[in-house]
Parts: C-alpha cells; sequence; structure tokens
C-alpha cells in the first residue's frame, strides 16, 4: 500500500486565536497520517522505535492554502513518494470536503540510538524502494 | 530556595480561538516554573532523568480565575509546598500585572524506568523536606 | 445522554521523553470528549461560540494513575456530574484495555465576549440539569 | 532593523519520545522569533490582529540537521529575507553554541477577517521591502 487516507476532527486546542488550525499543527497530521499509512501496511513505528531504529524528519517543504476550523471534519491524505536507502519521502494532502487546504512534501531519515545516520531498513526498501 | 517566579511572554501557538491562553498550557507553564526552581537551587531535572529518577505528576488541583492573551508578559510563581519520601507538591501562582490568574498544586512522584515507584531522592528531601 | 466514550490513537507530538502522553495532554482529550458528548446530544460547542456563549474551564482537578504510550489505542469517557445555571460539572476516565489510567473533573463556566459570566444555556440546563 | 535573535530554554513539553524537540515545534520557535524581531522594530503582531490584519503563513521550507534536547538552552535568529505588496518572508536559523540545528524560509501573507488577500501593510514595506 503505497497511499491512505485517514479522518480527523479537528481540535479545539490545535486552533489559534485566528479560529484556524495552527501551521504547526499540520505536521502532527502529517505524522500521524504516516503512522496508519503503515500500519495499513503491517508495520509498527513503535515497533521500528523499539528496535533502535529513529525515524527523524529531515526536511519540510509545506503550502498552506485554505484553513481548517474547530470541529472541521478533515481528510489527511498520505502517499509515499520516494524510498531509497537514504531516506522516505511522503507527500500530503489535507482536504475539507474536497477543498485542498495543506499540501506538503516531508523527508524522513533513520538514525540509531547514538544519532549515526541508518540505512532506511531492508523492509521498507523491499515494500516501497523503486524495484518494490 | 524554596520560591521561584519566572517571567513569560505568551506565545500566539499557545492561545484558541477565544484568544485566551489554553487552559492545558499552564500545566506546561508550571513544568518550566518548577525547573527554573530547581535550578536556581542547584539542581536540574535532566540529571535526574538521566539517573533513571523520572520525575511524574500524580495528581493536578488547578483553578482559572481570568484569562491570559497572546504577547501578554506573565509571571509564574512556584513554591515548594511539601517534601515527603513520598512526593513532592508545588503551588503555582500564574499572574499579569499583579492580577492573579490561575492557581494550583500539583503533586510529583519519582518512578524508575520500570515503572516502579521510588523514594524522593535524599538531596531534595534533604533541601526541601521538613527538616530541611 | 449523560454519558459517552471515544476512542483516541496517542499520537507521538503527545508523548515526552519518558515516552508518556504528557500530562497536559489529558487535558486536551477531556475536551475532544465533552464535544463529542455533546454532539451525541445534538449539540455543537462550535454553535455555542458563534451565538457568543464561550465555554472556559474554571477548575481541573486531575489524578495521573498510570501512563499512556506512544500508538496506545486509549478509552475516553465523558460523564455528565452536575449542571446548574452557574456551572457544567464533567467527570472523566481514560482508561487502557480497562485499566484506568487517568481520571479527572472538570467544572465548565459560561461567559461573554466582553468576558462577563453568563447563565449556562437553558438547553443545557433542560438536558442535563437536575431537573431535566 | 532587518535581523533578530532570542534565546530560548527548550522545555519538556516541547520534546518527544526520542528526546528531541518535536519537529513541529521549530514552527513555534519561529513565530517567536518573528514576534520580537517586529517588536524591536517598534510593532506587535497583537496590534495587527486588533486592526483586523491577520497574518497567515504560506508556506515553510525547514530543514533539521541536528536535534535539540531538553533543557538546552537555544538561540533563535530571525532575518527579513524579502518583503512585497504581497508576502513577507523571513529566514530562520536555530542554533545551540554555535552548532546549526535548524533552518527554515517562512512566508507570510496578510489577509483581513473575511479571508481575502490583502496588501502587506505600508509600515511593513516603508520599513523592510526593497526600497524601505
Amino acid at each position: 500500500m503505497r497511499e491512505h487516507a485517514i479522518e480527523h476532527r479537528v481540535r479545539y486546542d490545535e486552533c489559534d486565536p485566528m479560529g484556524f488550525v495552527h501551521h504547526s499543527v499540520y505536521l502532527q497530521y502529517f505524522e500521524m497520517g504516516r503512522t496508519e499509512l503503515l500500519r495499513q501496511s503491517g508495520g509498527r513505528y513503535r515497533d521500528m522505535e523499539d528496535r533502535g531504529e529513529l525515524v527523524v524528519v529531515v526536511r519540510v517543504d509545506c503550502r498552506y492554502k485554505a484553513p481548517a476550523r474547530y470541529d472541521d471534519l478533515i481528510q489527511i491524505k498520505t502517499r509515499i513518494a520516494n524510498v531509497t536507502m537514504a531516506k522516505i519521502v511522503h507527500e500530503y494532502t489535507v482536504t475539507r470536503d474536497e477543498l485542498p487546504l495543506v499540501t506538503a512534501t516531508v523527508t524522513l531519515a533513520v538514525i540509531d540510538r547514538q544519532g549515526q545516520l541508518q540505512r532506511v531498513p531492508q523492509d521498507l526498501l523491499d515494500q516501497y524502494g523503486d524495484e518494490g
């Protein structure tokens, strides 16, 4: 599975004095999205972390087109864009009733507990790599 | 030192659609307050955590009297109320220009990495305990 | 309806360096719980806010018994404890696999946009008040 | 003034189970940075918002090089990169002891309460625009 969508009800604490979801919160939504995409594919970030494979964000490029508000029901779509030995790239689209609100590309890398860069685990490469 | 005050400039992300600091954020302010009180006394929570002494919150009793807003300069006063072998109790008062906004009592306990309850470390007892 | 339970998958951003849900986050969970309880009863906090009825927290009394971790599936149970002209009191229990993690009592009041205390709206009183 | 740096002590609630500042939190740090840069220049976002000039983020491009941890003392440097009638672009560098941790470019636009795009206010243009 290379793509998955989840629904989310916007929480009050996620919104700012303009009444909009604070722009930093979308990065949390993306993380929810990739957690569920991996779960749908049979994996768990929690298990990776227990094995000492720490997944860290190395780049976020995010464009905000329209705001979401408290109690909105939004869709968060996560798509695998690219997986190599060095990095995992996801693309995200957040929509409300088909209206695009936010799009983003987030690049992940894998490190160990000492902070040393690791190869992307083989099972992710097998599943999502270009030959996968 | 049994009492210490810090100043804080309210951040935009801390405020909700009413324009007020979200009520959950005060618990983060209290944590900032006790971190600085301990530092003023020569200790660091970070060092305790590195030694495997994990400080956890077991109770929060918090009363909200008036709201703080974005960009307000507020004072967070932390006071040691009680320290025993089993728990550490702090009292907090958040004010803006002498106006009381929020008061709270927060009770902490100490656990190890396996989640087992530990004695409050002797140096805290010596410093803040009834005989301290 | 005086009681309602929701499920929540713990997010990575909600957890702290101990690996536990940060204690401040439960206050956000409670807000999610009462939002859904009101929705089940046919109301919406968002509509109240649009009418200028701002619901504010005046007291939180929260006890933490056991931690939740990233990716845990938890249950948040919200119960109406008491509704009067002056306040709305909810009780909360957060559990994981029947294990109680956190319990709390949260007291709400209603203010207008000028910050003046208002009567609890009649429809809430009718529904949840002692005569309701 | 086109550049300003602030110091920040990393809060416990800002850190995740890896022990690192959660990547979403840096967007909040940037907002703190531009708030203080504007204040140093004699303005206040809060006043702009009171006048109905809402400043929204339209793009974030952020690169994470090294992690910050609880209790770290970090520097957040904000620099005006470009101001036109349509947008305000800031560049950010977060460092700890001169070590670069995170760099970012954040693009802002100004809308009114109806969500309509507005010209960047003249005083900001005068101060920071290419002719400014």
